[in-house]
């Protein structure tokens, strides 16, 4: 009962979140905004048993999610033909410095998504490109040429429901037990981000740099 | 042959890097450096065919890593009993902009280890935990109170082999065809990195800030 009710939205049996309950976060927005604001998921798929966890670059598009990934790759040829998966995106935001060794803990942002992807085709395919390209750096596609026939047809890309997913969120300082609390140890928290640093020029370039790619992630 | 030729050490068939085999890395230093650089790795476990992944505070321990989680986690618990495993740790270093979508990409350090887990205990588990905290935060360990016989208890403690594992690294700018050289578009990479913010100290909290703390990935 009390499980259920920690249930975050469109989990199962599967996703529902088992340990600290109390961190599962029920609203779709925090889906959508966990799974808006990270770069690289992390992909499984299972071969004769044994698992396999890759990155990989990603977009939500509405209610699921975008991956695209080479057509040569044996593990992208696997999920094309609907294998289970499992699509996990963490964002760490910190440190949690307890009193405690048991109550130390880190702060993050995290979804996990079961099911099974969909190999993407013609102009849902090409859509599919652009949306993973905009939400890397949007403004981008505008100013780079578009994949080839023949780059198309090295390009795999799938499309994963985000139908059953669970989200966990930890933030903030930490929760030490009243017998700790008088030990002369400095407790809180310590915030992490993740941080563009100056655009470095191709030895190439001819071309001034983009008001898009000066404000990226500042 | 070549891909042997660019086989990470101690990789198999299985980690050997198939796609892009030139971003793959043969010393066990930068194998040893990446694990040492990251906080969370993704931990992929299989149950009836489903796979999990979800993510793992660790440390590197000679030529293993250790992975710290609850007893009373299913998915630990079948860690526990040697069910096979991929463990993977992607630092993302930053986006390479090329004048065309494809060669667009990523700039990251990654590892992937597969193979199984053995639990530790006793002295060996106590000294595991000690190193995961060491890894987390060096100098923290000796401020905190060490884990309770209870607390022990609640905690799984694993140990996998780095035997069969690959390293890629994808670094630099972008490496645009000849024909995609003369298109106004402005290219090159931007790095992006980790950085923590400043100490948040808890409501409770009553103790000077360590200059460990202070000094932690600044």
């Amino acid at each position: 009962m009390a499980q259920d009710t920690f249930a975050a939205p469109g989990s199962t049996t599967r996703t529902r979140v088992r340990r600290i309950p109390e961190k599962a976060v029920q609203d779709r927005g925090t889906l959508h905004a966990i799974l808006d604001a990270g770069l690289v998921a992390h992909l499984a798929v299972v071969e004769d048993g044994q698992p396999f966890v890759v990155p990989v670059g990603y977009a939500r598009d509405g209610e699921r999610v975008l991956i695209h990934g080479s057509s040569g790759s044996r593990l992208f040829r696997d999920l094309a033909t609907g294998t289970p998966t499992c699509f996990t995106v963490t964002l760490l935001d910190g440190l949690v410095l307890a009193r405690s060794a048991f109550e130390s803990s880190m702060n993050y942002r995290g979804v996990m998504v079961l099911g099974r992807c969909v190999e993407l085709t013609g102009q849902e395919k090409d859509d599919a490109l652009r949306t993973i390209s905009d939400h890397l750096l949007p403004g981008r596609w505008d100013d780079i040429r578009p994949p080839s026939r023949k780059e198309l047809a090295a390009t795999c890309v799938l499309a994963l429901p985000l139908d059953e997913a669970s989200v966990k969120v930890s933030a903030g300082g930490p929760d030490d037990a009243e017998e700790d609390l008088f030990r002369p140890t400095w407790a809180g928290h310590v915030p992490l981000r993740e941080v563009a640093g100056d655009p470095v020029p191709a030895s190439d370039n001819r071309d001034p740099l983009p008001d898009y790619v000066l404000g990226w992630r500042q």
